[in-house]
């Protein structure tokens, strides 16, 4: 990663309120502050760990406006509104110049079907595929040895990247980023049980994905039996994440990594599942609700609830039980004791 | 998705018994009865849904032969021996549509060793590798991206979807179909503690996939230490499953998404794992075994038995359990209760 | 897998203190001594098999010096000081022979930019994706269909096997084994819930991977916010392994299959997980820690401990609770009639 800023460029991203000290140092990494050594850039985001600026090694940190501590030789303290903000800014700039914008066009080596639809506003990288009757929308960055399927649909602005799949006639939103190895409408999973073999019940709908998607590297959504599995606007899914076919995920929900949902089960808007959270199929997960890491759901969960454990059960009952299991060998004990005080009374 | 079927269409595919009313519109789509549209077929599977047939906007609905209702304007009933059938018929007639039987021959970005066979019905598309030594069968499709390793081979009428890896001198049967980014023949986790440090146990075995089996996406079965990880015909499995090395699974066993089988374990045929189980290393799950969702078994299984939980335990006995679990708060205050009466009574 | 060794090369490789029997076979395969037949070579690793020796149809079987029995006709025993220590050295061999070095140079349909650095001595395969600025050190061998990305570097004698992903400036220390499908350096986790969406955290960080590194099949390992993700020198983690931004791994770790390391979580040195095991983020797992499948660590876990379960205790607690458990059903009417007997004592 070669970033090199000075602190005069820190300086214009951040548009410090104040400015204490200064440094010669070119900023070439980010770290926070116990870490952070000369040539880095850190910041307090924390109050808490107010201590640890005293003794930073960073050349550069953003600290808030009503800080009250000094620089030491060679650093330079930008004061902010908040410093969480400004960092965010430094690392936008940062982001744009790890993933510059891409150039347009189609790469030689790329093979794409004289019927599909490639804007010249759209970069198709090496050795991607696009099959035929594919549309790729305005600007979709397909990054290398991607795939497309056949009459699948690629929103405004998508950025696919290496290794990613699209299969046939699903449809992407705006706006949408598939971390690697990503693979979008593989066959669900339905068979029917005839004279001891397993029939395949084929897939034949789609998969759709809303605006502003993101699905994390190497999860999968699978294409719905008929009809379609949805992901809903704004939804963020972790890495190795699987959707199996007919379910609905609705709006801005966030899908931990790890997490199984099963067939045909719909998420309401703003569900946050923990990872290695597993749902059982055709149940409904209310809006809002919660569940944490490993919870498996095998009933439907009302709207801003808040589940845990397997079968998951509201979270603070779970936490009870959870400590009580560990009192369960001294649990044993004392019953033991009770019914021997009994036997000796009568 | 462009489908496209007149009804006259769907009637030459379904064959209905008898027929009331009809309809002007072209069906684009398949639906539940209760989310169709005008365009869309619908059909009654579950006697259950009957009353959802007299709002249905479906263009075609599929029913039994002794449904009662009469259609609705613009709308068609076909009557059918079994709604079920008829929709997997016009199904199957939609998957040729969507995937139609590929063109054979080795596309031109195709690297292809020329040691490997590949007779002239197969299909390898575009982006693919086939390395030394391999051997394809007849018709087989290699879609595209794909990936099969030296003197691996493949058997008749296979299916690899884009990003699908075969590694060296794997096996695959006939029409086994693998989802994207489907892994076979992936290094066994295999490592002997030396000296503070974990030397590789080479992996030199290799995997079988017997004839019919399916894969989902992004799944990975391992090569053996030696001899052969196998997986037996008529075995489904669902997407991001692991098969470690060494491990035999039976024929026409189901695992679901996520489930992850430790090294050198069998599973006889007919078993049926729900989604996330794990289970431990060299152990046996007797034939038609089934585990619920992220059971963890880790000891053998009797054949035909039910399991449930994390150590797996018979599935009724766990459901106990697990109510009971949750009574344990109200558990421990009686017992507090009896000991504080017995305190009394002395 | 086409292997051919004669008993006499087998000899030369495992160098026998002693011989017993002869055989005109050509060993073809390696099996268990039970499932070995004609052309196989066999071993007796643990002395508790031994009286599989003599029913074996190995051809070719690896004894201990002090091993009594003698071979059937047409079979050899080979006497050595460690039957596995001589097995590893044939498996060796094989490996050789399965996996030859490639011939050094840039595949034809490769496509590798013109900044990218890539020595004579490297192999860049048929269809791999080499971005500008990117490193590869010696004999550093890209199979097929690998992508490396901007600025990203490989150390010497790494191995990347099909589908492998190295996103932008992640760096590969020395002898790194990828298996098919990992994805280095997707986006870490990262979003803030303004005004009712999530907002992307631009995650700028790398990755960072040690030397002698081996990661399973469609691992995953994603970059930092900032700073970096690192997995230690010697580490090796299994497939479908999930490490999320910011997270340190040690040295010398195993990772189980379809383990989940959540954000900014620290392993120290020769940590153990077992399979499907998740851990919370911002935790620190001690030095030598081990933790049983599918467990769920929740909080710090001390140097050298053993913990089992969800919430994660200490091993024999939760082997003990778990066995209460069962014996749940008792207690429950076990307390029930200590409750029936002092209502009839009152």
């Amino acid at each position: 990663m070669q970033i090199s800023f000075t602190a005069a460029e820190i300086a214009a991203i951040a548009g410090p309120r104040s400015t204490r000290g200064s440094t010669s140092e070119t900023v070439r990494g980010l770290a926070g502050l116990d870490d952070a050594g000369p040539g880095d850039l850190s910041f307090l985001g924390n109050p808490k760990y107010k201590s640890a600026v005293a003794s930073t090694k960073a050349s550069v940190v953003l600290l808030p406006e009503d800080f009250a501590g000094v620089p030491q030789p060679n650093q330079v303290f930008f004061l902010v509104e908040k410093p969480s903000v400004a960092l965010a800014q430094i690392c936008t700039r940062i982001e744009q110049s790890l993933w510059p914008r891409p150039v347009p066009g189609i790469h030689p080596t790329a093979s794409v079907d004289p019927t599909a639809r490639v804007p010249a506003s759209a970069t198709v990288g090496p050795l991607c595929v696009v099959e035929a009757g594919a549309v790729l929308g305005e600007r979709v960055h397909l990054q290398a040895q991607v795939f497309i399927g056949r009459e699948a649909t690629v929103g405004d602005d998508c950025w696919l990247m290496p290794g990613v799949v699209v299969a046939t006639a699903c449809e992407l939103g705006r706006r949408v980023r598939l971390q690697p190895g990503v693979v979008i409408g593989g066959d669900g999973f339905g068979y029917e049980f005839v004279q001891g073999r397993h029939e395949k019940i084929p897939q034949v709908g789609i998969v759709t994905i809303g605006d502003d998607v993101e699905i994390g590297a190497n999860s999968t959504v699978d294409r719905a039996r008929f009809s379609r599995t949805a992901v809903g606007e704004g939804t963020k899914i972790d890495n190795l994440v699987m959707v199996a076919h007919n379910v609905v995920v609705g709006k801005h929900c966030l899908l931990c990594a790890q997490v199984g949902i099963s067939g045909s089960t719909t998420l309401e808007d703003y569900v946050v599942l923990g990872g290695q959270v597993g749902t059982g199929g055709h149940i409904r997960i209310g809006k809002g609700a919660k569940a944490g890491g490993q919870a498996g759901i095998t009933t439907d969960v009302a709207p801003g609830s808040f589940v845990n454990g397997t079968p998951a059960i509201p979270y603070l009952l779970e936490r009870k039980v959870a400590v009580l299991q560990q009192r369960l060998p001294d649990l044993f004990r004392r019953v033991d004791r009770l019914e021997a005080q009994l036997r000796d009374a009568e």
